[in-house]
C-alpha cells in the first residue's frame, strides 16, 4: 500500500494549462500532483555554431528549480544535478522532432520548477512537449502563414514526429510503483525514469539508486508499469 | 486617454493567490494586469557575516526574469537590471520590519516573473510583503508555539511595523499615469517608483528617464497619484 | 549644526583636475571633500548588439572602489551595490547627450573610487560628466577635424545637451542637510541623490532610507537644497 | 560485421597499470582499446557539510576530457556532459561501497580522458572502482596499521561491498554490439550504458539515441551483452 | 640614443605621495615619468588557511590596471598578465619581511595604475615596499603602543628586513637601457625586471623578450645598468 | 652531495613517448625523473583578435596539474601558479617559430602534468617543443602536401628556428645544483629556470626565491650549470 492510498499503477492527477506565460511561443503550466512546472519553449533565428549553414535546427532545454519550490530554500546557483536533468529533458524532447524539416531555428524549451514534490524531470518532458507543439504550431513561412499543419502530430512536413511523454517509476518498499511523489522518490531504493513516444518506442531509460542494486525482472516489471502509465499520460497531452 | 482606456488615476486588476508554492514558509503568486510574478518567503537561520552574534535578524530578496516571461527569451545570466531591482526590493522590506525584534533569522525574498507586462519590480515588493507577512506569522518559539502574534501588523514584539507596498507613475504622453504597463513604461517620458508604508510615509522614491528630463511639479502630480494608488494596494495587501 | 561645522546648505571643496589619465580620450581626478574619484571617458566605435545598423551611439559607466579606498579593505570582485550605481551613472550622463548625434560609437565612463569619505556615486557623474564633455571634444571627423565645436554645450548638431551634476542630500539628526560625507551619510535617517541639468530639469531622484521613512514635506526640504547646490556645482563643472 | 571485425559480444583489449600516480592514494592507468583514462583515487578528511557529523563517509567523481585527447580539441571549460558523466560514476562507485564503515572520509575519483575512443565513461568506472580499492587499501587506523583488511572485496568492516563495473552496448546498423569504439559510438542508433557488481546486480542503466527510438526486445538484447562482457571486466580488474 | 634623450644609466624622474588613500594603514601615489600607480596596504587578521595557528603572517599582492590607464581601453575582467605580475610583486615584498616577526596578519599591497608609460610593475614592487612600510608602521600591540620601532628598516623584532625595489632594462636598438618607458618597452628586444634589497642582494631575475634571444653578456650588462638603477631608487624609497 | 646521488650537474633520465595522444597533431608524454607531463599540440584556423588578418599565425600555451599528481589533492580551479607557468611556457614557444611564416594558425600546446615530482615547468617547454614540432610537421598545404619541409629545424620556410628547451637549476645547501626535484624544489633557497636555444641563446631566466635573496656570482654559476644541462637536453629532443 502506498502512503498516498494509490494503486501500484496510478498516476497523480495531471494537468496542463497552456498559454500560460503569453510572451513565450509555447508555454504550459503542468500540475502533477503535488508538483507544479512551468514550461515554455521560445523560438530563436540563430542555432548552435556546429549547425550554422546546415539547413536543420536544434531543440534545446534548460531546467531550474526556483529557490521557494522546495524546503529549504534551493541557492540560484547552477548545480549538476540540474545540469543533467536539463541534458535528458533535451536530448527526449529531439528524438521527437525532425530538426531538417524543422529549418534553421533554435527552440529553448525552459522548464521552471515553482514547487518541487517529485517528478520534476518526468513533468518536464511531458509539460515541454505540450510547450514545444504549440512553439511550432505558431512558426509562419515568409508569407506569414502557418509554416506547417498544426494539428497534425505526424503529418507532412511537420518537424514533430510523435507525442513525447515521460513517467518515473521505481521500487517502493521493494515494490514496483509508478509515478513517485516526494517521500516515495526519496525513500525508493530505485528509481528509473522511462521516456517513450506516443507509439510506444523508448527513448531513454535511465535508473539506478544510491546505494542499492536491483535485479533484471525488477528492471522488466518497473517498465511494464512505466508503459502503462505513459499511455494515459500521452492521451492526456493530446487533450491538453 | 490611455491605450487601455484607464482613468490617470486607475490601478489594474490586482490578485494575490497565498500559499501557492507550499514548500515556502510565506509565498504568494500575484497577478498584476498581465503581470504575474510568484513571490516566496524562506526562512534561514544563518545571518550574513556582518551580523553575527548581534541578535538581529535580515531581510533579503531576489528577483529574476524567467526566459519565457518576455520575448525574446531572456537568457539566464545575472543582469545588472536585476541587481539593482533585488536592491530595492531588499531595501523596501526591511524598511518594515523591526530587525532586532526579528531575531537571529535571515528572511530571503525571491521574486520571479513568470510574466512580464510592466510593473514587475513593484508586484515584487506589494507581494513581497505578502510573503514575508505569512513567513514571520510561521515562526515559532523553542515550544513551538507562533513566535509572534500572526494577526497584527503592528503589536507588541511583531517585528512588522506596517505594510509596505510600490507602485509605479510616469508621465505618459506628457500626463502624469499611475500604474504603467509595459506598452506604457516602454514609451514613458518618466518611470518612477514609490514605496510606502500603509501610514502613508514614504520608504523609497526613484525616478527618472532615458534621455528625458522633468520638472518639480510634475515630481510632485507623479507622487499625488502614487499616494492615492497605494492606499488601494494596501487595502488589498491586508484581504489577501 | 553638522560635525564638520558647514551650514546646511553649504557644499564640500570640489576641485577637477582634467587630463590626469592621459591615454583615455576624457579624463578628470575629482576631489571632493574627502574623496577622490577617477573618471576617464574612453571612445570605441563598437556599440551594443541592439544598437548595430541604427546610426546611433551609447554611453554607459563603470562604477568601482579600489580596495584601499575604504577600511576595512574592500575585496576585489563585483558587487550589488557597484552595479546599482554605475546603472544609475550611466542613465544620468545618457540624459544629456543626443545619441543620434554622438553616431556610432560608444563612450565608456569608468569611475574609480581612490578614497572614499561620501558621496562617492555623485562625484561619479559630476566627474562623468567632465570626461564625458572632453571625450566628445576630442572625436574628429573623417579629415580629422574636430567632429563637433568643442566650447559649444547646446550647440547645433553638437551631442551634449547640457551639463549634468549630481549631489546628495539627507536628513541629518531629522534636518535636511547638503552633500554628506561618510560620517553623515552612514547615520543619516534618509540619504537622497539628485542629479539635474544645468537648465534646472531633473533628471533621476533615487532616496530612501534602511529602516526608516520620510514624509513629502521633508522631500521637499531635501530638494530644495539639492537644487541650490546643484547650480554651484554646475559652474565649478564649467570653470573646469 | 563490426568495422574492427569484433564478435558482437567481443570486447576490446583492457589493460590497468597500477600506481601509475603515485602521489595519489590509488591510481591506475586503463587502456580499453584506443582509449586511454587515467583515475586516481585521493583521500581527504573532510566530507560534504550535508555530512558532517554523521560518522559516515562520501565518494564523489569528477571527468574531464584532456584538451588533446580528441580532434579539434576541446576548450578547458566544464560542460554540461562531463557534469552528467561525473555524476553517473559518482552514484555507480557509491553503490559498492558501505559510506559507514567507511568513516568521515571523503574519497575523490578524477578521471582524466588523455586520448578518447569511446566508452570513457565507463573505463572511468571501471577504472576507478581499481583506484578506490587502493586507496580504500592504503587507509590506516590510528596506530598506523591497515584500516581494513585489503585483500577482501567483501569481508568483514570492509567498505567495499563488491566490484563495480560497466561497459556499453548499443545497435550498431540495427545489431546489438558490445563496448562500442569512437566510430561506433558516433553513429549507433542507440547507446547504453550498464553498470552492475560483480555479484550481476545492476547498479544503473542509462541509454538512449539522438533522434531515434528502440524496442523493448532491443534494450533486452542489449542487457544480455552488457551483461556477458561485465563478467569478463570484473574477471579483468580483480587480476589488474 | 634614447627617443627622450636620456642615457643609457638614466632614470626617469620618481615621486612618491604617501598618505594618498588615507583609509589603508599605508598609502602612497607612485610618478614616475608617465607611469601613476596607486599602491595601498591594507592589513587583515586573518591568514591563508594554510598558515592559520602557525603564527606567522603574510603578504599578498593584487596589480590592476584601470580601465582608462591605456588606450585602447582595458575591460575590467582578470587577465594572465595581471596574474602573473601581482605574484612577482608579491614574491618580491614577502622577501624583505619575516613573517614570523609580522604575526598571524595579512597584509594586502595593492597596486592599481591610473596611468600606464611602461614600468608598471617595477613601480608597484618600489611603491608597494613604501605602503607595507607604513602599514607596518601602524600596526599596534595590544596596549595600542606601536608594535614595532617604526625607523628601523633593519631591527631587533622588527619583520622589515630591508628595503625592496625594482627596475626594469632590456635592449633597445640593441643597446643596454635603464628604467624602459612605453614606447621603448613595446619595442624592446628584451625586456628584464631586476628586483633587489638596498644591501645589494638580488630577490628576482625576470627577462626574455617575445620572438628574440639575448647572449650572457647582453644579460650581465644589463644587470649592471639594474644594480647601479637601483642604488638610487633606493635612496628616493627612503627619502619619501 | 645530493639527496639522491646525483652530482650538482647531473639530469635526472628524460624520456619522450612521441605520438601518445594520437588526435591532437603533435603529443609527447614526457618522463622526467619522477615528473610526467603529457605534451599536446593542436591546430586550429582561427587566430586571436588582434592578429586576425595580418597573415601571422600564433602559439600559445596552457598548463595544467591534474588533480592527483600532487598530495594532498589539487582541486580543479584555475590558480595563480599555473597562469603564471602557461605564460612563461608561451613566450618561449614563440621565440623558437617563426610566426610569419607559420601563416594564419593558432596552435595550442597543452602541458597536463601526470605526475609531479619537480620541474613541471621546464619539462612542459621542453616537451612542448617536441609536440610543437611534430604538429608543424603534420600542417599540410592546399594540395595536401606537407606545408613544411619536416626534418629541417631551420630550413627555407620553416617556422621552427631553433629547437626550444628549459631546465631549472637552483641553490641547493648553499650550493648551485641542476634539475632538482621535488624534495630539491621546496627547500631550494633559489630556483630558477633557464629557457635556451640548441644554439645556446637564452630566451628566459626566471628565478627568484621565497624569503631569500642571492648574489651576481651566484647568479652566474646557476646559469653556467643550465647552459651545461640545455646542451644534453636538446640532444635528447632532437633524438626523440
Amino acid at each position: 500500500p502506498r502512503h498516498d492510498g494509490r494503486a501500484a499503477n496510478q498516476l497523480r492527477p495531471l494537468k496542463f494549462k497552456r498559454g500560460y506565460a503569453s510572451a513565450a511561443a509555447g508555454s504550459v503550466l503542468v500540475e502533477w500532483g503535488g508538483t507544479i512546472v512551468l514550461c515554455t519553449a521560445s523560438v530563436g533565428t540563430d542555432v548552435p555554431p556546429w549547425l550554422a549553414g546546415k539547413g536543420r535546427g536544434w531543440v534545446t532545454a534548460e531546467y531550474n528549480m526556483l529557490p521557494g519550490s522546495t524546503s529549504p530554500r534551493k541557492a540560484r546557483k547552477p548545480d549538476g544535478r540540474s545540469t543533467e536533468i536539463q541534458r535528458i529533458i533535451g536530448r527526449s524532447l529531439r528524438a521527437g522532432v525532425d530538426l531538417t524539416a524543422l529549418g534553421e531555428r533554435t527552440i529553448t524549451v525552459d522548464c521552471d520548477v515553482l514547487r518541487a514534490d517529485g517528478g520534476t524531470r518526468t513533468a518536464s518532458i511531458t509539460g515541454g512537449w505540450v510547450a514545444l507543439r504549440d512553439a511550432i504550431a505558431s512558426l509562419t513561412d515568409e508569407t506569414g502563414a502557418p509554416a506547417f499543419a498544426p494539428t497534425a502530430i505526424v503529418g507532412d512536413g511537420c518537424p514533430l514526429r510523435d507525442t513525447i511523454a515521460a513517467v518515473s517509476v521505481g521500487l517502493v518498499n521493494g515494490e514496483p510503483a509508478l509515478d513517485l511523489d516526494y517521500p516515495e522518490d526519496s525513500t525508493a531504493a530505485v528509481d528509473m525514469n522511462v521516456v517513450a513516444t506516443g507509439a510506444g518506442e523508448l527513448i531513454e531509460v535511465q535508473g539506478g539508486g544510491e546505494g542499492t542494486t536491483f535485479r533484471r525482472d525488477q528492471l522488466s516489471a518497473m517498465l511494464d508499469l512505466a508503459m502503462e502509465g505513459l499511455t494515459k499520460i500521452t492521451a492526456t497531452q493530446l487533450a491538453a
